[in-house]
């Protein structure tokens, strides 16, 4: 199966929502991307689609907005 | 593994999320409730702490709202 990818920037609802889905999906299923410690990743977010995070992209390429810790605009600072 | 509950109301969101998240998990790891076919259920999600559908409640108890399909009052009618 193809990775999905969820994007957090370290916030408590995105730490919370990060075990999550690494318990449902299985870590080795998915990526986990910091968009505070890697800045260099937000233009692949923002393409991707998402709006907040934290986020999940499937495999498809949809967009999950899980909860909401952070707007995308906020994690650019 | 315990199931997840999936929570929905038959909206174009929630139909898209579901599909993810069924991709995701696997059909046979998630419950679907459609609240709006149900409603004998809602007081069972607003237990949950479920706010807006789409929802998913891990198996331990967590509640992740996926996007924002509409709330649990609009649900109620």
């Amino acid at each position: 199966m193809a990775k999905s990818i969820f994007y957090h920037a370290g916030c408590p609802v995105c730490v919370s929502a990060e075990q999550d889905i690494i318990n449902l999906i299985g870590e080795s299923n998915v990526e986990v991307v910091h968009l505070g410690d890697d800045q260099t990743r937000i233009t692949e977010a923002e393409k991707a689609g998402i709006k907040s995070v934290p986020a999940l992209v499937t495999p498809n390429g949809n967009v999950l907005h899980i909860n909401y810790g952070a707007s995308l605009e906020d994690v650019k600072g």
